[in-house]
């Protein structure tokens, strides 16, 4: 449970770190960022876990997403994790970019030769907010996700398999229903093996259908130039499965914006705005 | 002169865009980024150049510095130039991070091998305004500078040699007065030779000694954690020289911060409105 710290930069009063530490759901040396806003000095602040798409790292979102001038306003600690466990000698781990290494897709695996560290799904909703809780000021009865692409499925996962756990959830560009697209048909056959039945426990569509929790509050975030939307992330299958099931969802459609950083960017203070509606409460 | 778009995203309702073009001064092919804020679609609009430094390319400020809010909300067009020729193949260019490749210092170097292409004060100052003034929707009256590091030291001896031509600077940890730090001295000696009053005619604090055109209003920016602030960058000695030539200065200093990108996207809202005061009057 050792963390250590390898990067410390003082940005909008509060102060933006990396950390690493040896996971014991991944079996591996993982790094995250966290960024602790000016008032975790003195008391226990909310917090929001950012799940980061395809092929990044802790860093991306860190570097290019500008969250920290909306988390110091808000007093949010936010943590970054990376994508997939890293260097755990598996063979075929770094052929390709949609699989294994910067895709751990947040499930946790049952095939071999991955199921030994790709447990993505459980260092996120377990692990990782344990050390969280234990070692920063974060208040454990204020957790929100939100992610774009591969982690904005990751984030609708976590949110619906755990009604309660985070208080709310955001997604720029989610791949909404991975059991339909390419991308996610790869990695769930994948991870999880051939039994298409076993997919449905990480597809958003379909747990949405069968939630059964408090009151929810989904918002999807999507360009409308995204060159993914219409094959890998499918909003619109999540938004029937929504009403279907009478859950409320609003998917703010962004005219014009694509799937980068630079989009999501220009409208993560509205993100932070609806959570702070839920964190702050 | 055409010019080659590599890339477009948009971005806060204008669009970041990435162009290379075969550049006269330099003899080679250059790139550089540029954001186009939404009311640049109807008229024309003033121009921020952004210096970076060392190591960096057009890409470090465009993707990390947050910048973009801050032009569209303003209708600032913002160009940010490569650091230095790239691949000129001159024996030595890649040898080391503060020389040559990256490292271009804002100079017309005068030293074989150098001088055919390392001419980036030329560059900066001639060549690519009237490039962005021909191409683009850019107001050739409003145009003000800017940098970090070693482009904090071009944005300065880019404005203080051309009175008028800009109508504000500021700069974030600029290098002051390279003629007394170490890689102000190899840079200027590598590419000016062994005549150390060659060097002045490219170092801010003996130029402003010698200033002689407009009242300007200088503003420079600095983080007292700054591992680079007593050997490299020397804001003392600037300030010291604005003095005695009484030019007004102001060195914001600003407590636990460093020379990284967090902490330029932390006060780069208040430079916008420095320069916001000189473009809009």
């Amino acid at each position: 449970m050792s963390l250590k710290q390898i990067a410390c930069n003082k940005s909008f009063g509060g102060l933006q770190k990396v950390f690493s530490h040896e996971s014991s759901s991944l079996k591996c040396t993982m790094k995250f960022a966290l960024y602790l806003p000016p008032e975790a000095e003195s008391r226990k602040v909310p917090v929001i876990y950012w799940l980061s798409g395809l092929e990044c790292t802790e860093q991306n979102f860190m570097t290019k997403a500008g969250a920290q001038q909306h988390a110091a306003v808000n007093n949010f600690i936010l943590v970054i994790p990376d994508t997939s466990p890293r260097g755990c000698n598996i063979p075929g781990e770094d052929e390709s970019y949609d699989f294994g290494t910067g895709a751990g897709f947040y499930v946790d695996a049952t095939q071999d030769p991955w199921k030994t560290n790709y447990n993505m799904y459980s260092y996120i909703t377990q692990e990782l907010p344990f050390l969280i809780n234990s070692e920063f000021p974060a208040d454990p009865e204020r957790q929100s996700i939100m992610g774009h692409s591969m982690g904005g499925h990751g984030a609708l996962i976590c949110y619906l398999k755990n009604p309660g756990k985070y208080r709310s959830v955001s997604a720029f560009s989610p791949i909404c229903n991975p059991t339909q697209g390419p991308w996610g048909k790869k990695a769930l056959k994948g991870y999880l093996g051939s039994d298409e039945e076993s997919w449905k426990d990480y597809d958003a569509t379909c747990l949405v259908a069968k939630y059964d929790g408090p009151p929810i509050d989904i918002l999807i975030d999507q360009g409308t130039d995204d060159k993914f939307l219409e094959k890998e992330l499918l909003p619109d299958n999540f938004v029937a499965a929504c009403k279907e099931a009478q859950v409320p969802v609003v998917l703010q459609k962004r005219e014009g914006y694509d799937h980068s950083y630079f989009y999501i960017a220009t409208f993560i203070g509205e993100h932070f705005k609806h959570h702070a509606k839920y964190l702050n409460a």
